[in-house]
């Protein structure tokens, strides 16, 4: 049994990691630990009750080496560089939500999340934690950079034609739709149900933190620079997300060849689910699951893809994904436990 | 014109005094006051901009005092008693949303409120914003004590089999249910979208600060001591409030004749609407209007009669029931802007 | 391998029997009959791409029989009597989710369903499937009449008072609310989003079906006739129940008294949790789970007990305790695959 | 006082007519027709108990013709145009809520909604009811086509900077999401609570029929032909639509200066609110009221404009601009009522 601890178990983020780790049957859950009062983990999370017997509680790195093999960060950025390293330093093996080792250029880092980061050695020593995209790496990783929830969707949806030469890469438009829940946990006007339930806007129009991540990714996989323009939107929902990709294409392909490319392409990936010709990737249909399933239409006279690219943002755009990369690095069935 | 000042204009109650006043024929809108950093109001709520031109920031009640005919107080209670003698003082009249002047027992009140009165003076000169029960004495009073939501819903619901003598007034059973808005516009994580939009439970049974002040409403009403069980609950909806009331009945009437009685005992009164034989008042149909909707069911041989009472808590609840006191204060058509 | 089939797999609790059954590791799904044109189960439920792959369609008994060990039944009562006799005839097991072998006695039944009752014999035959009470005789039985959802979250809420002999039989109230859920998966106006999203009210005030069934098992508990009153109401969420009791004590007994009666009473029973004092079951809490959770609190001054239970209405309201049910027929760890 | 009535009071866009209708200074509803049964209003609609006593039923255009001047046709394509000739002939004013008169293109019409036009002469007689755009033709119109909730919202939102010659006409893409009460009162399940609480998807993609209406509205505007992509979500919420619009911009604007030119080109717009550089429309800011709100934002380094758009689809969207129209036509303060 693998024994697994949690750092930032208060968040939406380690919430939904003890939901799958509870019933995961290769690990025990060893370690609940947050910046908040001592308390049993089933008071912070009713449902927990008799299910999960933990105290949460402020905890040293320390302390949680002592008690764990691998150790999931679900922290804010800024904080997660601090205690990486001290896992890694003890052998440990570490799996980080935050951004602070995805972006592998320190300049636009620090440009975007505003601080400086305190142990740049690690950014190249850490795995970008997609599957799909850096299994073989992830295998021998000891630091995964777990995707964020937009370029998670956007990534997975746009990568096909990409990598195929087919899209031109300076005009991509992201589209992208989130569940409350991406915004956390912490109480603030704006996220209160009387303000949303009636509410749906953009935020962030070409100005949000996951924009940069998606240009790195993206890049890589075409092989050349990315650019996109990205504009995410909040939906009165708890969970779930669709991203709807407008995509020029650069040679005449049609709805049938595109969606071949993409079977083609995702061919043996289980969590990732292309659509027949008719389909509507609906979030209803991957909440609390790690599938992201994708759908899309091509308009060969206007020399357009659109890709619609669904997931939940706190499964497999965080902690679903998360455990996808560990079962990849403890040799366990891909799909255990998800 | 009235010209009428809304003190605690940050909160849902003072946003839903400018949202009924806005319209409000006989009404010059000329304060909103609110103990935050000034601002235009339309920027506390966008959806008053190029609707009402007004600076939203503290003010004196001797500021307040020489813009307005008639204040507004949607304040916290503890605050309301430290406005309410000044504008009095100053000839204003006011309308006070807050608990501060319901409870005609100063023990009662300083026993649940926490907190010693400061003019206990003013109780016996408040009126019980209830138009329905205190019409002529709202017409000349200074100062309303406007009725608490859950209070409104019950009263109004209860009343005609209590003041008939036809129930036990001993083993009332209030079972309330209120949309989010009731928990006010302050922060709180229970409050978020994320941790109410599946979520249904009871709060603060036989607790809740309404309940004195339903006690000795329905007392007055039923000319003997009246003590209810009162459990309320939240509901993941914006607005609407619905109360199940249980009264044992001591004499054997059948729905009909309830119905009759309830016909009889609101004969005139154009917000209270007694449904059909087959009705359920439903908080839908009320939303954003000043109606109380009230069905009933009776079961003779169970000696049950059990009645649904449906307003929206904001209007007739709080602001809606205060516009229609201001009306009846200045011999305003009572409807007028509801 | 236990070979399992559902009839009915196109409604909610058959919807939810799949979730359930698909990862119990003890079953293999053999079965998805439904009164349907013949398609994938995918087509009807997407997010079971990739998941489950089963042909939905009509199917004879006959040929149900011959796939299947245990057949759950989530037919509309009516038709489950149909069947029942078919699968029982064949030697299989049958779980039944409708009400049509519930009620004990033939006249209750044929009244409140209005319908002539097909195989009155098997009434008698059939077990009552609430684990906590009838754990003993479902380990023998071959005909399961699955609780309803009102039922249920109410006995398992009123049981533990009404046996100590401490509540009053005469007059129980229960105040029930679910989620939509409950309504079914056949289309009609009152349960459109636009008609509901804001939308709360009770509905058949004492004239629910599940009512008899109410009284019939807590009569049992009690020894002696009870008749309950019954409200159940409408929430605009998706899952969930909770059911507020108001229960008149007969002696005296103070909060901490009732919880470790109620403590004593489930003891050992893992799906029955009493929460603490200061506790209130929230439908968030047992949602997608076999839990009902139980808080409460005790006027003795009043003698007056309030109790809250909360339930899944399609988990431990439905599928997952006929799953519960399976286990424990099979001699399966009873909270296998819960 | 204005006559009025409106045919197909039984759908969502009826509904709101009578809500903003019945509390117009200068008009008086006298007809609520519809294609049911005959029932009092208040029995399809409970809110209006006690406000609106008329009878919903089917009527000849003969008998409506006698008790209005000015019809309102909030019926399915294919059934306005059946009934518009008739009003006309008879010299009434008729304001058509379907898509039967806002194609010009015949062909297109045919095309686009199947079905042969029964009266085609009439097209050329009907005025596109955007009055922002066609208010001195409206006044004079004894026809209006009144315009669909999307191309409300886009047409608002792209046409400054198309007018402009700013924007790159063959490229523009408009990702749109709107509240369900779009898709009608008929009950489908795929409109159910249940199904769209946690559910967020496209559907039609470049197919829908408000597409060709988009195109026309905006290739007048252009002065040349323009051909959008267009992709419409559903939110789950009661009513509110947001467009969000990419335009490629063919000339250096920065934010500021693109805001001037929508300031400038809406200038005396009461129903247009342009909002300040940082500002988001927020479907909660319009809801059951009869504004649009615009932001945007402009990336000069990336050559592109993002324009946020939001209404009412109810309203703005359809019957509050019907009742602009209206107060139009008749010389009315162009606000009243809205």
């Amino acid at each position: 049994m693998l024994k697994v601890g949690i750092m930032g178990a208060s968040g939406y983020a380690g919430e939904e990691l003890i939901r799958i780790l509870l019933v995961h049957p290769e690990v025990r859950l060893t370690v609940v630990a947050a910046k908040i009062k001592k308390t049993a983990i089933c008071n912070l999370y009713p449902w927990l009750k008799g299910r999960l017997d933990l105290e949460c509680r402020d905890m040293s790195a320390e302390e949680i080496s002592g008690k764990c093999d691998c150790i999931f960060l679900a922290l804010p950025h800024k904080v997660s560089m601090q205690f990486a390293p001290l896992f890694l330093k003890k052998g440990k093996r570490v799996i980080d939500l935050s951004a602070d080792f995805r972006l592998r250029d320190l300049d636009v880092y620090e440009k975007w999340y505003e601080v400086k980061h305190t142990c740049p050695g690690y950014i190249e020593k850490a795995v970008y934690g997609l599957p799909e995209f850096y299994r073989e790496k992830i295998k021998k990783a000891d630091l995964i950079a777990n995707p964020g929830c937009y370029p998670t969707s956007i990534i997975l949806g746009s990568a096909p034609l990409l990598k195929k030469g087919l899209a031109d890469a300076g005009s991509i438009i992201c589209d992208s739709k989130s569940g409350v829940s991406g915004a956390g946990r912490v109480p603030a006007q704006a996220f209160m149900f009387t303000e949303l339930q009636n509410s749906f806007r953009a935020y962030k129009v070409n100005a949000h933190r996951h924009m940069p991540e998606i240009d790195q990714e993206l890049s890589t996989i075409n092989g050349a620079d990315v650019r996109v323009n990205f504009v995410p939107h909040l939906v009165p929902m708890e969970r779930g997300m669709l991203s709807t990709i407008y995509l020029k294409l650069k040679k005449a392909v049609d709805t049938e060849a595109a969606l071949k490319i993409y079977r083609d392409f995702y061919k043996g990936e289980y969590f990732i689910r292309v659509l027949d010709g008719g389909g509507y990737p609906d979030t209803r249909n991957v909440v609390r699951s790690n599938f992201c399933d994708i759908g899309l239409r091509v308009f060969p006279e206007r020399s357009m893809a659109v890709v619609m690219s669904a997931i939940d943002n706190l499964t497999k755009g965080a902690s679903g994904q998360a455990v996808q990369n560990m079962n990849i690095m403890y040799g366990l069935e891909e799909r255990m436990g998800l």
